[in-house]
């Protein structure tokens, strides 16, 4: 941890108040993790990027992720955003945290998701990054269109790992044991976070609240039904405060 | 201040973060406050009273509460929650804290809230509590029982104020002139909170969060359009975060 430490410096209150939350070294655990405003939008509106983080949270972010294996993200959420999902260092612009950047996941049963011209096929090909692995469900093995996509990111030494089985129990179940990834981060996007706090398909979940309201055309994210959490910790940031929780066990 | 200390235990942290937002000594200030959900729902259902709030943080609301003149709210709430609106002791339950507690006011426009029986109207006939200053729309003077109602408010000390204007600015004006009371306190619910926070009715907002998700069926605070704070600052309590905050001027 001392090489992520010099890197991205994040407040000794904020990394106090999660460490309890990271991933135990070698064990299987996934970590929930998104900014919301006030009335719990993660986006102004339905398909746009809005920053909700600030700066410190924003390091955080790349802080926790450099804590974990894989980190995963739906394909809406991939095909808007066109994430990097990469540790940036913020103290030094041209160091970058490889060894530390996670394995990128995309969830995506229909496999709509174009690797190429995305930050992530550029990382892979010109900045050293790890290829995607992109989680589809079983059946568009013989799709020509879909076999020529599979072999593009194959040759960037990713991987289209297909899926009979769709439940949060099987794509985490094969992340951690077919492709050797223990702790997996995930980040969203707003129909993902519902499903997973819905059937609690997360070890550890970190929510930065930001001081705004998006408003009613915003991005909501709320489950169907409540949500009770243990071992709740909050940590007030400059601008955000971030909540650490742990599911609750009946 | 130092009799509120002495009854109402908040924790010192809390307090520090709160001071600044307080009403200003003989000033005209409105202060807006909740609890809400992670996903910004302040009841599990919309007929419903849901407590969110921590034992620390409904002190806080109490001395809160013991800072201000008056504590307003929406004639949905009086009904669904029957709320005593004074300050209460923790520390020992039979003293009251009658001269601190606000005046209780009702925001009523078709004065539809029935006094008789209620938490108020015990408050005010045994326990030396202020009758409510019900605010309702003009136009409700020659209902025969609209009438009536008024006079049992009147004959326990508390009044009807009509208003032809019934705008945030109106009803603070009328409050803050008409009947003396500089600082406000409101606490809700939801329509009342939506429409401060959308034309910027407040000087300062207080929000308690709640580490947990009511789901969907919740009744939900969102503004119309973004509303961005100034002068943020976060309090972690045991429990919950409390957000304090400022309207941000153009």
């Amino acid at each position: 941890m001392s090489d992520i430490d010099a890197h991205i410096p994040v407040s000794a209150n904020l990394k106090q108040t999660l460490t309890p939350y990271l991933p135990p070294k070698g064990e299987n655990h996934v970590t929930l993790t998104y900014a919301q405003s006030l009335d719990s939008r993660i986006a102004a509106k339905r398909d746009e990027r809005t920053t909700i983080s600030s700066e410190e949270t924003k390091r955080m972010t790349h802080w926790l992720r450099a804590h974990h294996d894989g980190i995963l993200v739906g394909v809406q959420t991939a095909i808007i955003d066109n994430p990097g999902l990469h540790c940036k260092s913020f103290t030094d612009e041209d160091y970058k945290l490889q060894e530390q950047s996670p394995q990128p996941i995309i969830l995506d049963p229909q496999f709509r998701w174009e690797f190429k011209a995305t930050k992530l096929a550029c990382n892979a090909a010109h900045n050293g990054y790890k290829a995607p692995i992109v989680v589809t469900k079983s059946g568009y093995e013989i799709d020509t269109a879909k076999k020529f996509k599979k072999k593009g990111i194959e040759d960037f030494g990713g991987k289209v790992l297909m899926l009979d089985d769709f439940s949060w129990k099987s794509i985490f179940d094969a992340l951690h044991n077919d492709c050797g990834l223990k702790s997996i981060m995930v980040e969203g996007g707003a129909h993902v976070i519902e499903s997973m706090l819905e059937v609690g398909a997360f070890d550890s979940l970190v929510v930065t609240v930001g001081p705004v309201f998006l408003g009613r055309a915003g991005l909501e994210v709320s489950p169907k039904e409540s949500v009770i959490l243990d071992k709740v910790k909050w940590a007030a940031a400059e601008r955000d405060s971030v909540m650490c929780a742990v599911q609750k066990k009946e």
